[in-house]
């Protein structure tokens, strides 16, 4: 053989990932499969293997497949957690590094055994820890976006007043804010930080103000210390942007210790298509929540976008599943909301998510704290049905 | 309004995302597109803006839109450059944030004027700087990848050195060979890096081995840096993994000044479908390129991947075409090559890439040094034609 024969050490511990396979008939789905196990492991045709440990432990194993409709299959494989280094960068290369370039191929979702989740601190606050800084326990919370993009940090300052004024739980930032010249990072954040506050101090309420600080690597981590620094109460994060790992190391660092959205910006290819890419399960539920957010921001049902009801229910499902020692974190779902539409959000969420609505507040009424009153009472009398 | 009329003082320069759409009729088309130039910006509805700067100049602006087949157009949006704050991160942000959530949208390609490129360093050595490193003029490249995961550092290090005695260019580890503990990060890339080295020494040829840095964003850049202090002569990233601008600050480093290669890992699932996502001409060419890569890989047509000539040509087109001041990078071509393949792909590719051709050469024969000198004989003689 050209490569030696070789023996290893392993724990025998394994992770999972399923995948939706499009192949015709169960031969060919058994071909796509085992082509998985190899590419995106060894990189090498079986053939060039010794009959050693790297053909029976570091090649992926199918540990089921069964046909689920036609010309469609749903495969189990499973990999040693060695493969990833205990790295969040290689997990996600040994589920889908290469075989995404390969047509009829979706991960379904992954099942990660303790050993392999305890590489990742997860959610500092979670679901638990964002109430209690907000000092909501019992409701749906409400939360709404900043913006628009062109406006002057006074005035973005105003509006923040205004939505805090009126009651809203959470003012994210439109991830589309980050340092232009119309309202530059450190003009915009502190004044909006300050509004939110003396708002705050209005009301008694404790709304939170989470500036956008999603940047290139080398300024984002200065951003979120003086998001910090400068009275914000959270960070949104825009992963598919600024990359999964700046996520986890953001949510890691004990000094800064602010709750993280998670935004979908860029990420909307890997879930639209059926046949393709990584479901939304996973890449708006599993992986934010390994990476350290607080809350996943996603795109609701009914909506301007695509999303179905069974989408956003496997969101949901992602966020609060067990998954080790991981916390349970808020679904946010956004897109198109109005006012209209909150009763049917509480009822298919329920009161564990932050219903964002940012157009449906704008456009509410010619008063934004009045419109705000207004969505804030609506939530908190579904949050008692 | 709900909004200030604002008025700005902008540059009047502008940059162009182009969109393929999928519409039933133009109507449907201009209504797609005119989506695309709210959402990508202000996201909010037109009605909730003034008469004012942000609706004339931050808001996208449809440039063209025609049909180009049966319910698929092509729209040309144009972009303030001031959107972008200069930002990678905000520039992907601006031209596919939330529409990648949409169906039927696909970026096709980017024009990016000068003032704006002028933000990136982009590619510090190009085709003419890695040549020069190599010592090699005038014909297409040799490459390979060094694996598969779960070999020793030993055994990696052994097959380093006969590849590289027998001529091969170009000696990229596999994007699985992070740090695991079947040949940790620090045992492998000195080891490696050694056995190139003492094979240089032997034939007088300048093969560069570049190994995989992909990891952790704590750790990347000091494995970066690692790998130069213990002899690597190049780099590998996956700008999918480690993010588009963490591969952007690794090339503009002065103290680090190593080519680096741009593997494709978790970017498939953007190109394989041509309805949905980023074309391959921007995700594998105009991307690395501006993120400062000095060449692309990519999953050659006729291989075991999905890509097509036409996939290919656009590829190769990114990677040399005009863009400001940007150096043009190599092509390199990858996936189930073998020796039969050779002269089809230096008629297609010409001279200016780099041939990737690992399981292609491990399962050639017996004797890796002399299979690789087959390789590299045939180029030689490919070159001169």
């Amino acid at each position: 053989m050209i490569f030696p024969a070789t023996r290893l050490t392993l724990s025998g511990e394994r992770f999972t990932a399923y995948y939706r396979l499009v192949a015709d008939g169960a031969a060919e789905a058994r071909s796509l499969a085992r082509g998985i196990c190899l590419e995106q492991t060894v990189e090498v045709s079986a053939d060039l293997l010794a009959d050693d440990d790297i053909r029976s432990q570091v090649v992926g194993r199918i540990e089921a497949l069964e046909v689920v409709g036609p010309g469609c299959y749903d495969a189990e494989i499973s990999y040693a957690v060695e493969t990833t280094a205990g790295e969040l960068t290689q997990l996600l290369n040994v589920v889908f590094g290469n075989s995404a370039m390969q047509p009829g191929i979706r991960v379904l979702r992954l099942d990660l055994p303790p050993s392999l989740v305890r590489q990742f601190k997860g959610p500092r606050f979670g679901r638990d820890g964002l109430r209690a800084l907000l000092g909501v326990s019992d409701r749906p919370l409400l939360g709404t976006a900043l913006k628009p993009m062109g406006l002057s940090a006074v005035d973005l300052a105003d509006l923040a007043y205004q939505m805090a004024l009126g009651g809203v739980d959470i003012i994210k930032e439109d991830h589309g804010l980050t340092d232009q010249p119309f309202a530059p990072f450190a003009e915009r954040v502190p004044r909006c930080a300050e509004a939110v506050e003396r708002a705050n101090r209005q009301t008694g309420y404790r709304c939170l103000y989470a500036p956008n600080i999603t940047a290139p690597v080398d300024r984002i981590f200065v951003r979120a210390r003086q998001a910090k620094d400068w009275g914000a109460g959270g960070i949104m994060v825009a992963p598919g942007l600024a990359g999964w790992d700046t996520m986890r190391i953001l949510a890691a660092d004990d000094t800064l210790a602010l709750p993280i959205l998670s935004h979908p910006a860029w990420l909307g290819t890997f879930a639209i298509s059926p046949e393709l890419g990584v479901a939304h399960h996973v890449i708006f539920g599993q992986l934010p929540r390994l990476a350290g957010a607080d809350a996943t921001i996603f795109v609701n049902h009914g909506g301007r976008f695509a999303f179905t009801r069974d989408d956003c229910r496997d969101i949901v499902a992602a966020a609060e599943q067990p998954m080790g020692h991981l916390k349970p974190i808020f679904p946010i779902p956004a897109g198109g909301m109005t006012l209209d539409r909150l009763p049917e959000m509480a009822e298919f969420y329920g009161s564990e998510a932050v219903f964002l609505i940012a157009g449906g507040l704008y456009s509410h009424g010619p008063d934004l704290v009045e419109s705000s009153r207004q969505f804030r009472r609506l939530l908190e009398s579904t949050g008692s049905c």
